[in-house]
Formats: structure tokens, sequence, C-alpha cells
């Protein structure tokens, strides 16, 4: 899929182990309007702290990132290098330093090689460099097993446009991002401000409603540039164009972050959880979230292992109000509970069975007013614990 | 250990597996001044709501316990179970019903297999089913590997009297209580209402700074029991005694909290983290929390890897104020952040073998204020993920 006016190049900078693709530029022919979410943690990296600064404006032209070190708790060295990767890539691409973000990821504490970023630089220009979204999603990753990319096609004014996207997760996935890193670009021509408040709405219903650990990692970025190179006349609020590009940029966002899910560290099992008939949608997010991210629920779901208990265990300390005995409980369309008690028979068994799945839905009706949300989250498997107890060696 | 006035005995009712006591009886010659903290889940098994009911006279004679089954999630029939229970119990012992108190713990969901425990409530009264406190703790186990038990004596104008208790972990363990339960004892006279704010002050000060997994089970169930057979003047609020008295249950507490630790499920290490110049003592609870739950954190103690930017992550999303450049950590009293960077040098290698003991101390200083807290917490290891998994089955 072509977007028009954007390149994207990748080479071997060697922050990684040798033969994997560690540094990036996505760059624009044009300034692009640009809107930004960054991690809610309060320890941020460098990259973060630099990136939200310069995306304050809602112009940006260039995005480089590095994987294999986070680039943060690394102190004032941190931001010299930082600034220094920004200046770099400014100077080759003969544009303005403070249109430049940055992104990191990877392991922290550690400076950043700036030998060898200053080594890798200068091929990000050459024409070797340039690569497809496969290409830049595989640049990203850490832990991932395979890349992740979106996109799709619309049409504003006649004129057709498309957004595209990458992501990287795939442990420290929270609501309120992970590390997280996703890059979407679009050549529609979208008002700075309107993208803004339609980018952090689609990262709300997408990013934000995954989990795969619970923990909020101190460098999630995602940004979506839009350069306007498609021609149409620019997507301003409350138009039907808009309604149009919102929906476009929701199924973007939420096709990564449901790959991200898919690929949590160590996942076995993609679980839909849905609540419904909470006092209000906060309350239904709650207790979807505490199942989500109940280490209970997840080491059942990688047993296989119907155990719908801990689940109203978990809803029942998430904070939500809840009605014991109106609750029911279902997997997939498998009623297990109904008023609060297990519905007996050959429950357990069919219960069972969709767990079998590597797919499935648990359901968590509380019957008390109208407020519902889903989360999507994953299973907690020997592999999880492997791979985090080793990262770093 | 004798403490006057109370028996102790426990049976093989058969709820769990062939071969290990499953149901258990507390027994006090006289009606004893009674304290407890139940779970904050809002899902409650029956034999906390109704021992909730009970326990607000503040007296109580009897606590009969089984495990294998919470009796949790189910329904009417869980509270007609429940009930029968106390009064099986009641009229073989010949005190009044609500008099005995009764808890429950193991699988969710099944109804309480009544016909074994009718069989063998009348066992509970022959000699041959009296016990000391290690048969008691080993009939309250489920996945725990080891019996918890811990006592203490003590001295009352001139009467000596003991405190002694018992509790099971091991997963579920998480501030605000665990499918822990623990049931003290003593000897001592206490005012009752001086009880409830003493117990209440401990069990914070115990089992609700230990976390093994962040779950808050549907059955947690702690209650002191105090019958005056050692004669002393009855302890009050505000005298020396009392000071002494808390001191005691304290200790006891605690040993029983970190003994729960020590068994959480699967764990192979036991951290203390402890957080310092917090802005205040919630702030130091908050982060010392997240730290202590971070899955990141905990297989990271797993795989023995000096990992402090996962605990400085921790720390940022936690809630509490923090000012990046200020943080300082240690691995016991290897310094590995100052100013919020790492110090370099060889302080990985020794951090790492810090964390190829068995137990160890994290300490983090915020260096904002004199707010401070400590928490105990495991490791997340392969068998938390191989015990949890299966559990069922």
């Amino acid at each position: 899929m072509e977007i028009k006016g954007f390149t994207f190049s990748a080479v071997e900078a060697s922050i990684k182990k040798p033969g994997r693709l560690d540094l990036a530029l996505i760059l624009s022919e044009l300034p692009a309007a640009t809107a930004a979410v960054y991690t809610t943690n309060r320890v941020k990296a460098a990259p973060v702290l630099l990136s939200m600064e310069r995306s304050v404006t809602g112009i940006s032209q260039a995005m480089v990132v590095n994987s294999g070190n986070a680039n943060a708790c690394t102190g004032k060295q941190g931001m010299f290098d930082a600034l220094e990767t920004t200046r770099l890539i400014a100077e080759r691409a003969g544009i303005a330093e403070d249109l430049v973000l940055v992104a990191s990821t990877g392991v922290i504490g550690k400076p950043l090689p700036m030998e060898k970023i200053r080594g890798a630089v200068p091929g990000l220009f050459e024409s070797s460099a340039l690569t497809d979204l496969d290409g830049l999603a595989r640049s990203i990753m850490t832990t991932d097993t395979f890349p992740k990319v979106a996109s799709c096609s619309g049409e504003a004014g006649g004129f057709s446009y498309a957004i595209a996207g990458v992501a990287k997760g795939a442990g420290m996935i929270m609501p309120n991002m992970a590390t997280m890193l996703s890059f979407l670009v679009t050549d529609a021509a979208v008002d700075p401000e309107y993208l803004g408040t339609v980018f952090r709405d689609a990262v709300d219903a997408s990013f934000n409603i995954i989990s795969v650990d619970g923990d909020t990692s101190t460098n999630d970025t995602a940004v979506v540039m839009a350069n306007g190179m498609a021609g149409n006349p620019t997507i301003k609020e409350g138009t039907p164009e808009a309604l149009r590009f919102e929906k476009h940029l929701r199924e973007t966002l939420l096709s990564l972050a449901r790959q991200i899910v898919r690929d949590g560290e160590g996942a076995t099992k993609f679980v839909e959880i849905r609540v419904t008939g909470a006092h209000s949608v906060s309350d239904a997010k709650k207790a979807a979230m505490a199942v989500a991210n109940s280490l209970l629920v997840k080491t059942a779901f990688f047993g296989q292992d119907a155990n719908w208990g801990r689940i109203i265990a978990a809803v029942g300390y998430s904070g939500a109000e809840i009605e014991q005995e109106r609750i029911s409980l279902s997997f997939d369309d498998v009623l297990m509970v109904s008023q609060g008690v297990f519905v007996g028979g050959d429950a357990e068994e069919m219960g069972s069975e969709v767990l079998r799945k590597s797919e499935f839905s648990v359901t968590i009706d509380l019957a008390l007013a109208k407020g519902n949300a889903t989360v999507y989250t994953s299973d907690l498997s020997h592999d999880y614990v492997s791979i985090n107890a080793d990262y770093r060696t």
C-alpha cells in the first residue's frame, strides 16, 4: 500500500543482536499534522520527554526509532543522546530539528550506544535501506514474534487516501499504554487539532483496552502523522468525512492492538472480556480490567480450566458496584453462572471445550444498568515467565 | 505451647484428596472476646457472610473450618450449608449456635459436600481428633507446602498468657487480605472493644503488607479469640499491659504473614521492598505495592536479574509522587541507582550477587519527604503458573 509522500527506511545499527534491524526512519516529504499519546508513567524516557515537547506544535516531518535500548533512566546524557539522534536525522534530511520526533524501546538504564547510531544514520538515507511497512514493523520489534502492521483506505471529497500503521508489543501491555510503540501515517489532509482529538479517542478505544501483564512502560509512544498529500479538502470535525476517517483510524488502531495481545509474551490464548449491565461504563471497564489482569484468571486460561469462580472473584475486588446474586457469566455462548451461582449440568464440560480454543470470549453481565466495556487480554504461560526472567541475559 | 481453655481438633472429611486433614475445630471452654477481619471483596463466600454477622457481638466460642471447598458463589444453598455446619458443631459442643464462627477455603462454586461434613463432625469431638497447632495448621492448607504456626507468651498483672496462631496462604495473597485464613487464640483476658482495634491495626501491619499475586479472595478471614483463662486482669487500652500485648500480637501476625510470603505459590525468593523518603506513608505504600505486584519485577527476581529499571518503572506508574532525578535504589546494601541513574562500575555484578540469595531487600529512596513503608513479596516462577493452571485438575 502506498501512502503518498511517506518513505520508510531501516538499518542494522547493531544495538540489538547482529542480523536484526534496529534503527528506522519514517520521513514525510512535507511537514505533517501530528498527534501523539505518551506513557502516563511518571518515569519517562528521554525520547518521550523530547517528543512530548516537540509534538505539542501539532506538526512534524520525521520519526526516528531505535530498538534494543530504551534510553530510559539515563539522566542528562540520555537527553543529549536523544537530541543528537534527531539532529543527525534533521541534518541529513535537510529539515528543521524540531520536526523530528524520536522513540526508543529496549533495555532500561543503559546509555544509548551513540557511536553505533552515528555510524548507522547515513545508511537510513541510502536507497538500500528503503523498506515497506513490514520492514518498519520488524525494525521496532523486541520480544515480539511477528511484525504488526495494519492499513486501510478511505475517501474524502472525491480523493482516496490511505492510513497505515505499525506497532510493537509485547510485554508491559496495559491500559494507558504499554512498551508499546505505534506509528501511524496517512496521506489524508486532516485538521491538526481535530487529529489530536480523534487520535486520543481512538487510542482509548484500542491500546487502552488491552492488557498483557498490567505493567506500564517508561517509553510508550503512539504517533500519527497526516501529510495531506492525498490532495483531499482538509478533514474537519463534525463532517461526514470526519466520521469515516475516525472509523478507519479506529479500525487500524484496533487491529494493531489486537495483534499486540495475540503476540503477548508467551501468550497461547486471545481472550475478549466483555462486561455488560454495569452501573456505568467506568465500572464496566474496572471490572473487565480486573479480570484481564488477574494472574489467577490468566493462569486458568493457560490451563484451559473453566474456572469461572476466579473471574467472579476478580469482578468482586475490581471496585465496580455489583450484586453477587445478579451476575451471570458465559464462555462464548455457554452459560456458566446465572444469578451468581453455577448453572450445573454439562456446563463445566462445555465451558472447558470453549477454553481449549485459542480465541474465545468471556461475558460477564452484572444486570444492574447499561454500562458496557470490552477488553482484550491473553493468558499467562510458562513462556511469559521464561521470557521475562531471562530478558537481559 | 498451652493456651488455656482452647482445644484444637482435626479430621479427614474427604473434602480434599484422601489422607489429608480437611475439617477442623477450635473450641474454647468459655465464650471468648473475639475480633475479626474479613475480605474486602464484594463477592463474599457464605461462611464469610455468616461469620461477619456473628462476630459483630465481639464474642464467640468456636471456629469450624474446612479446606478443599470455599463455599463461595454457592447462592442460598451455600448459606444453608454454612448454617448447618455451625449448628452441628453447636449441638455437639452444647453451646449457642451464634457463638460458632465458620470459615472455608478451596474451590469456588461447588456446593459444600454436606454429607461428608455431617459424617465427619462427630469425629471432631473424639479424643483421637485432638491435635496441636501444627495439626490445626495442616488441616487448613490448600496449596501451602508447609503449615504456618506462630506463638509467643506475655505477662499481664503477674499472670502469664500465651498467644498462638495458624495461617494458610498461599495464592491470592494481596493487601486487604488473601485466601488467607488465620486463626489466633490467646488465654489473656482482653477488653473486647480494645481487641477489635488492636487486631485491625495488627492485620494492617502484617497481612495487609504482603503480596504474592495481587488477587483478593472471596473467603479471607482472620480471627482472634481471647478467652481470659490466663486469669489476668482484663487488658485495656492505654495501659503498659496493652502496649506489650499489642507488640506480641503484631509479632505473631507478622511471623504468620512472612511465612505466607515465603510459601507463596512457586516462590523461590523472599523479598522485602522498602520505600523511604516518600511524600506520605500512603505514597510509600503505593510505590512499594506497585513494585511488589509488578509481574516484570517478580519474573526478574525469579531470573536473578538485577533489573532495577523495571523497579523504577513500577514506582513511576504507582501513582506516588516522584522526581525521577532524586530516586536512589539498593539491593541489600549495594547501591544501584543514584539520582535516577545507574551508578555504573561493578554495581551490576554485585547487585546480581544479591539477587542470587533466597532472601534480600530492595530499598527505594524517593528523597522527597519522610513517608516510609515496607512490603513483603515473592518472585513469580514457572511453578506459580503450573500450580494455578492445574489447580482444579
